[in-house]
């Protein structure tokens, strides 16, 4: 396991101290989540705990059964208690960038049907402002060159995210636009604006949304309360 | 012919009028539509007049290519000079709802892609308020109990669209739900809330969008400028 791989896993084990017996617990994708949900797994063999996973992916999914963690999809269960899940970007005042996965628009579903909201990272992802990170758009493919052209005009410096000469296609069959804005200076007049416009599904902002930040610093797990 | 469809065709025969050799028009669904297609079939047949037409559905275009026709997709044109569509109901300022065969996104698509806008409908179209006709919702599937629960609370009397016991499907793969509200007192905001809220793709409300309507008047067409 590579140093970096370390400190992710101790931020996983850390995180799944917040989660109690009985909780509905949503489980985000990514790299730190994966220890998450390990360790996760371990708890729910070694303590018996009883809890109920709703996954944003597939593969969180997939992990999550293969560790005997009961899951449900998110329109199966009353609330969510809890959901922890990765960053891409997240700013001093607790907003955030996600979505360099393809997988926000899920994400966000969940995270905003969750009474409280975790998000676990590494060092490189706290920022003094967002925006150096692509902004990711989820787009219906219908007019999406006219949107296109709409945001280039806007000075949000789109692109569309291909992989092998193909668009990326989101589990909702949509494409992605990511906007390279180098700089965010107005995160909620930016959402507002994206929000607004036809044929944006959803973009990655994720603001107001996140409760409590941990972080894999050298010197261990640091806890941060945002709100 | 019944009386009603005699009112349409006149309204359809009055708005290829605004059709000028050389336009990207696009061309929209319903009823009233048909009638305006058939109009414009005729003038490229009698006339020669070249245009292109950008359908906002399967069975449109398919009328059109059998008139004669020429078709295009949303993303294969510059631009479009004038979209011709029809409304579910229009108040005195203007302000439409639209979503009844529950196209009404990429309907919007092609609108906000037009530099001129014109709805063509009959008399009983026309309302003092936006709301008796309920408002459709495009939504993603992931999430959508969740969000009708939402919708439910914020007062808005939410229904899923069904057809023989099955989720109505859009052309995008998502469902509809109708907002039945009765009136809608303030769109502007109505709309605002709803572009926020995560999990709606597009609403039906088409606000500062139309700037001409034709109604089919019992005295024959009567035109409009909106703005």
């Amino acid at each position: 396991m590579t140093h970096q791989d370390e400190l992710k896993k101790l931020v996983g084990e850390e995180a799944v101290k917040f989660i109690k017996d009985g909780m509905v617990v949503g489980l985000g994708t990514g790299s730190t989540v994966r220890f998450m949900v390990d360790a996760l797994g371990k708890r729910v063999k070694d303590e018996g705990l009883s809890i109920v996973g709703v996954p944003t992916s597939e593969r969180t999914k997939k992990q999550a059964n293969d560790l005997g963690i009961e899951t449900k999809g998110v329109d199966e269960v009353d609330h969510i208690d809890l959901t922890i899940d990765g960053a891409d970007q997240i700013d001093p005042n607790f907003q955030g960038i996600k979505g360099g996965g393809g997988a926000h628009l899920w994400e966000k579903i969940v995270a905003i049907n969750s009474e409280k909201n975790m998000w676990i990272v590494d060092e490189s992802k706290m920022a003094d402002q967002l925006g150096s990170f692509p902004l990711p758009l989820e787009v219906i493919p219908y007019g999406s060159k006219q949107l296109f052209k709409r945001l280039e005009i806007g000075g949000y410096h789109p692109k569309f995210r291909m992989k092998n000469n193909h668009y990326v296609m989101t589990d909702s069959n949509n494409y992605i636009i990511d906007l390279h804005m180098s700089k965010i200076n107005n995160s909620q007049k930016v959402a507002a604006s994206l929000d607004h416009m036809t044929g944006v599904v959803e973009h990655g902002l994720f603001l107001d949304i996140v409760n409590t930040v941990i972080v894999g610093r050298e010197t261990g797990p640091e806890i941060l309360h945002a709100r």
